[in-house]
């Protein structure tokens, strides 16, 4: 269920771990109007498993910090992800298990190639993306300092912990475990089935928090005029149903890529170096009850980055908080992006 | 590699869940002699994988709290542990997948039938355990509170969260997917090689911290004077090495009676009665860095316990912490050991 996007082909993209990508097209939606001097864009790349959607639902809108009547907010999907090139929607050598090695620079060079190409953009307002989409804030933020005025990375980190490398291989082993999977030549994602159910198992427990587990969280959560009955029902009707729609090969592109996460690829492994480079204002915003991306690990990157705020999120649900189940945590990051969007930079 | 230990057979055993361990045999270890008036006895259940060798070398000696000059400690190795009866080395129906569902309160009574017919224990100075450890020492303060005159629970509550019942299920499922497990009639653990890969791969993420990875904690841990080169060496060598050694439908079984622990099982759901139950006098120790244990947790069934304290203990290793790396950690339990055992009852 996605809503309008268009694709843009940014032709043969070579990827920095080797191999080329032909035609690479990049799924991109966008809000709101460009101004004439090119002054108001905002970009938000995406997450593990997301798109476009979760952020114009949750986050775009009339009056909210994101605010299609004042900025031209464009989504760009990342490569992977399903929507843009992915392992299952391609052909040739680079279909299904053909598909390469992608890697966060990868994305951030295509997209920055496509705000140029479609729309001449030099320079943007502000990044601001969560989790995966926080590692290409990032990435940004070092690669292309004199492009990005505001940056806003939320729950996700400038260079990928180790916890958060062995956390996302148990994703990719549920997923590779299955023999449907077929090495990545499986006919359908049904057959997937069982390993996509223990990939969404551990996205459960690590996902959210405790707190959102024992505070039956899940009893607020309606999709669809639909509230779930039990933990088992949330569950299998929620959590099993999401992520058994998505793409296994999608997936595993997404999450390799997540594992090595790294500014420090661009200053010889040194962080704080790469870190240094940065000029845009910026707010760290981890959530506090993120299990994976934890406070402490955003708090350390944020005391290495010159000019920046913590500026923390509260959601019981922990990372997965990202879908923008509370009001309460939507109107502190409106609260937040508005501070920093009203920053003179 | 398990130390000197003894087996005692109680007998045919009917379990809360249904049917019966014919001629049930308890592998149980002793330090130290019984006093004559029987008043110094300290019982110490296991762990999840655990037997008794990691608390005599870990935790008990002269010297330290639990000192076998001062007092007699039993350790019962859990049923379904794998030295204790266990699907693996049982016989005719309850051999491998035919082995019945086992509850905490199972291990209770039959350690309570075993403290009594073998050496006429009537009340126990101390009953101290880690983890699934803490789920049989609150089931012994419900269920006999007047046995009990001092407890220690480590790292564990008196009723499992709804988060460890998922977290459970996702080590259940990593076993359990292998296609060798053959639904727990595999002839050799060897079969399921690529299940307890997974598992241990799981454990590495929930069971220690995100400190411990990103502070390379396991460098500092030596084991047969073997240091560890790096993450993956240390993920290898050690994680799958330990529990890649172990019984899978051993596992399954205390895994099944993790996610059931709960001791208002026995005052009908009611978990602040059966904690009003309790008259020992009782040190609530979580650890701080525990995933799946979390103090808050702890602290909850802390405030709903007569007459206890909350001693928090520090590990940057978390919940695995109970493996006793670090010295500091060690010297924090003997200190609170020693304060609660000084105390008058």
């Amino acid at each position: 269920m996605q809503g309008d996007y268009r694709l843009h082909d940014i032709g043969d993209f070579e990827l920095e771990e080797g191999g080329t990508i032909p035609g690479l097209q990049l799924a991109y939606a966008t809000y709101g109007e460009l101004s004439p001097d090119k002054d108001n864009a905002i970009l938000i790349p995406t997450w593990f498993s997301g798109t476009h959607q979760t952020w114009e639902q949750a986050y775009i809108g009339a009056g909210r910090a994101l605010d299609p009547e004042r900025w031209f907010i464009v989504v760009v999907n990342q490569i992977g992800n399903g929507l843009s090139t992915s392992p299952h929607n391609s052909d040739g050598p680079v279909a299904m298990a053909g598909f390469p090695h992608v890697r966060i620079g990868d994305d951030v060079r295509a997209q920055e190639q496509l705000l140029r190409e479609l729309f001449g953009i030099e320079r943007l307002a502000l990044v601001v993306g969560g989790s995966m989409g926080a590692q290409q804030t990032y990435e940004w933020m070092v690669r292309f300092p004199n492009k990005v005025l505001r940056a806003a990375p939320i729950a996700g980190t400038a260079q990928n912990t180790p916890h958060d490398f062995l956390f996302t291989q148990t994703l990719m082993d549920a997923i590779t475990s299955d023999p449907g999977w077929k090495g990545g030549e499986y006919s359908s994602h049904e057959e997937v089935a069982e390993g996509l159910r223990r990939h969404a198992g551990i996205w459960s427990v690590v996902g959210f928090s405790t707190e959102f587990w024992k505070t039956e969280f899940w009893r607020g959560i309606e999709i669809e005029d639909t509230k779930f009955s039990s933990m088992e029902d949330f569950q299998i009707n929620f959590m099993e149903a999401v992520f058994g729609a998505m793409d296994p090969n999608a997936l595993l592109t997404m999450a390799w890529k997540w594992q090595r996460g790294d500014v420090a690829r661009n200053t010889g492994g040194d962080l704080q170096a790469a870190l240094g480079r940065v000029t845009a204002k910026t707010f760290v915003m981890p959530i506090d009850e993120d299990m994976f991306f934890p406070p402490r690990d955003c708090a350390a990157e944020q005391a290495m980055l010159p000019g920046s705020e913590l500026r923390a999120l509260h959601s019981v649900a922990g990372h997965l908080g990202l879908f923008g189940f509370e009001q309460s945590y939507l109107a502190e990051v409106d609260e937040h992006l508005s501070d920093l969007l009203a920053m003179a930079v």
